[in-house]
């Protein structure tokens, strides 16, 4: 138990309260940590103030989606505007058609657009979309990949060393007790940036399946880019047996105005979006070419795949996101990614000055620290075993309650256009102070 | 094509603009009508006026979730206080554990809670978590019955004479095309409030069920309550085989304080709700037995359902829902269904006076018009042919376009609060002026 001295009487006090109706106190495990979560009373910017009165620098930007930090002027004033006309209706909006507008705009792959709640919902609406155009059932995803709740979509997400077995055919591993067999039979793993392997698996499996599920820099597989040779290969492949390829940019489409899959001669087919198109509210969506995604299309004589949602679209959501990429412009994005590369310089720095095996991993606005000699390159060298993760939960304790400054769980940073050179410094010094601290530890297993 | 003398241009003008970015010019199916949708300017209480200047009077509520209506100034202030402090944390907030607080309080069977972003994520996390706890594969749900757009829960929800089969055994028919093989098979499809016949399906099945999953007012089976017979028969069943008995109550929560569930003798292991505990923000949440919600519990040595989302229990959402469901007390609940119950009561005259075979079925804030000499007792009596949905297209359009009328798709009705004595004359004179208008086609075929 760490003996940080810090102010904690009011979050202990509501955990107690949490405990009584909320499972394990919490609504999400995101905000769950022992011996119990922090709680928000106000937030500005890149500065997350809690109930107790500590303030702590963001890097966190709930998990990655608030491109602009908290409370940005002109989203809160956009989205007051809006409540004063409603939230939602019966009936379309304007906002919805001028947001799909702007985002058909950004990116050459989005021919159409519909919008969804969540990251979840979009990647299980693109997959059905994906089985609906094809015909066939079976999806084949990277062992390690994040790609929300939906359970076809959780296959090896959180695999382990006891499970996962021969990497020349990954088990699909589920990760809800339960899951069902069937499940389990129609999702493919493949070994992440591994051609030869992949290209295997697919081929054996190329009568029955529907779609390629990529993330382009897969934050769980270790938040390296895809490589290209690879994406190639498997581009190459999809057209050649006429499976979909598709995107899960839900995190990764901040890396770049148009998403990371701009920095490849590929076109997915689908792609689906979350985070930071909401603006700070709830969201989701699958774009792509247009005559797969009329398998949607509720004019056609057949509708292949009837699908709504009470939430969809709601015009709160929609000028809240709207307002938020069009701040993102393309200027945007270059100061925030040259903002990020010049944190990671100075971390490199840093680790350097500390002595310390520790390797940084990323793209654009977001990277991730390894305790590694040489960065991992897939998902099983990225695996954090047990003294690993109590290492990264010490690490994060200290900078959440010594230094205040919040990251993410994986130990990983997503910044948002508001941090300046004083955050990152403050960031650098943290990490600095850590790498000493726990260099004994750090030097003891780092692989 | 209707000829209603009915202002339109924007609406047009923008339906274009809405084909080259969304498929089929909409991102809900919901909202989509020939020859295009209309799009909402504005709304406050139970009034939305388009963006063609029509004002109408809404008995839709977005698809039954808004409680209050539009726009109410309790919601709207708390909403905008919220605003200002941020919407999404990767911390805690107090705001959820007040909201939990009063929805564990409000009903005995919810003894802990944990909130989502739509009904669909829902009934997902719902049926993964009487699966992870029973560690049995499959469900079994009512023919007809709507619960999301999750593959499993999706199953037989647009059965038809082509395809729905033999009643002792009715098929599992896939809503999406491409739906696996596999989810059909894991999904046991039963007739609604036939006991016999669900009881022999759910006996020949019970090695393998997880759940058996019921809406207690299924708006598409026909909107009727289940029956207690039937409920008791079902519910006894689960207890001696240990098979979980989960409800769906995204709709039917606003019927009484605290659910439909509440009118029986039973306490259902889980509930899923949405819709009106969102205050109009996007929402969904699973409800229920302390033990069993406790597969979600990240403080557990073994966590069976890991489960996250972003957006999950956001602020905004939070302090929307608690406002709303703070307003809507017993008296607010006695009230809306004191309201809709004269309402029914009118449009019965209305009917008989109107000389028309129409039936209404509901309860509580709801209910559903029928073009029969019988109510309809289950879904295949309810089923529409393709006249009979016509009929109701033409109808919903006179309602819409020449008495200002919204009502749900369904030609059913969702009350909010807002609505009184002056909208319900309303709702009456403009049926009985579509029950005459349309009485020859309504004689001609009602069964």
């Amino acid at each position: 138990m760490s003996s940080y001295n810090v102010n904690r009487t009011n979050s202990q006090n509501l955990y107690k309260r949490a405990k009584e109706v909320l499972t394990g106190g919490v609504s999400r495990n995101t905000i769950f940590r022992r011996p119990h979560p922090f709680y928000t009373a106000t937030a500005l910017g890149c500065y997350v103030t809690d109930i107790d009165g500590t303030e702590r620098v963001d890097f966190a930007n709930n998990m990655a989606s608030l491109i602009h930090g908290h409370s940005h002027p002109a989203i809160v004033e956009a989205v007051i505007d809006q409540m004063r006309k409603g939230t939602a209706y019966t009936l379309g909006t304007k906002i919805e058609i001028e947001f799909g507008e702007l985002l058909v705009k950004r990116n050459y792959n989005f021919e159409k657009i519909r919008f969804v709640n969540s990251g979840t919902e979009a990647v299980m609406s693109m997959i059905k979309a994906a089985r609906a155009y094809t015909g066939r059932a079976k999806i084949a995803k990277a062992e390690g990949a994040y790609h929300g709740t939906y359970d076809f979509a959780e296959i090896s997400q959180i695999a382990s060393p006891d499970n996962w077995g021969d990497i020349d055919k990954p088990n699909s591993v589920p990760v809800a007790f339960g899951t069902p067999e069937c499940v389990k039979k129609d999702v493919i793993v493949f070994p992440y940036n591994d051609t030869e392997r992949t290209l295997k698996l697919l081929e054996e499996n190329k009568e029955d399946l529907a779609c390629v599920l990529i993330d382009p820099v897969s934050h769980r597989i270790g938040m390296f880019p895809v490589e290209e040779n690879f994406l190639m290969a498997i581009y190459k492949w999809t057209r050649k047996n006429k499976v979909l390829l598709v995107f899960d940019e839900v995190v990764t489409y901040r890396v770049s105005y148009n998403g990371a899959q701009s920095k490849y001669p590929i076109r997915p087919d689908l792609t689906a979006l979350g985070k930071i198109i909401g603006g700070g509210f709830p969201v989701g969506a699958i774009a792509g070419n247009n005559e797969i995604m009329s398998v949607f299309d509720p004019s056609r004589r057949i509708l292949k795949q009837p699908h709504s949602g009470t939430f969809s679209a709601n015009p709160i959501t929609m000028v809240a996101g709207k307002t938020a990429m069009e701040l993102f412009d393309s200027q945007a994005v270059k100061d925030i990614n040259h903002i990020t590369s010049m944190a990671k310089k100075q971390i490199r720095e840093a680790i350097k000055e500390a002595d310390v095996p520790v390797k940084i991993t990323g793209a654009g606005s977001m990277f991730r620290l390894h305790f590694r000699h040489k960065a991992p390159t897939n998902y099983r060298e990225t695996f954090q075993g047990k003294e690993e993760r109590k290492l990264i939960v010490d690490f994060l304790d200290y900078m959440f309650l010594k230094e205040n400054i919040m990251m993410i769980n994986t130990f990983a940073c997503m910044f948002s256009t508001t941090l300046t050179q004083r955050e990152v410094d403050r960031l650098t010094d943290a990490l600095f102070n850590g790498f000493k601290k726990y260099k004994p530890r750090i030097d003891s297993f780092a692989k």
